[in-house]
């Protein structure tokens, strides 16, 4: 779903990963995890996707570079990064960034 | 796949959208113009990724706003914005953001 953020600026990070073939708890630790981040101070949103054939981007936004810092050392989510090297991502690039500008669009909206 | 983006700052365009169920040419339209942004001057690369429930997240990243800017004006660009507007997108997402961080790492790289 389309994350309901306030007006810029405000902080992204870009979470695209590739998947191993290993199954096991990956959807579940997936899910606390976004849980517990949006439990954290600052968090405003995020947005998931991934394809069939094991690419995914995640993208998580924040009030401020220190709300992303905090999440960052995070004790479960240090360890959940750690399990997922060790299982689940083959390869995966994060990308901190300030969103300046941002624009929504729906078919049904009024107007749209 | 991941982009082999320079060292920051950068710019990145994020466009989380949810398709409809129509389904025409899309992919291939999205192809093409995944295609013509490369050929765009200030292009670094792109990284894209759909759920099979229809939500989708792809990023672009840039040298430049201007650069941006000049894609978004693009005749083509328009075009096919259009054109997904009347056919493939139900609703989406654009932010423009300045990335300032990055990190890579993958499970079969040296000391990795």
């Amino acid at each position: 779903m389309i994350s309901e953020t306030p007006s810029p600026p405000y902080f992204a990070v870009i979470f695209t990963s590739l998947r191993t073939d290993a199954d096991g708890d990956y959807a579940e630790t997936a899910d606390e995890l976004l849980a517990r981040a949006s439990r954290q101070p600052g968090f405003l949103g995020a947005e998931r996707a991934r394809s069939p054939d094991g690419w995914g981007i995640s993208v998580t936004y924040w009030e401020s570079l220190d709300a992303i810092e905090a999440w960052e050392n995070d004790a479960a989510h240090v360890a959940a990064k750690r399990l997922g090297r060790e299982k689940w991502i083959r390869a995966y690039a994060l990308r901190v960034a300030r969103v300046d500008r941002s624009s929504r669009w729906e078919a049904d909206a009024p107007g749209g």
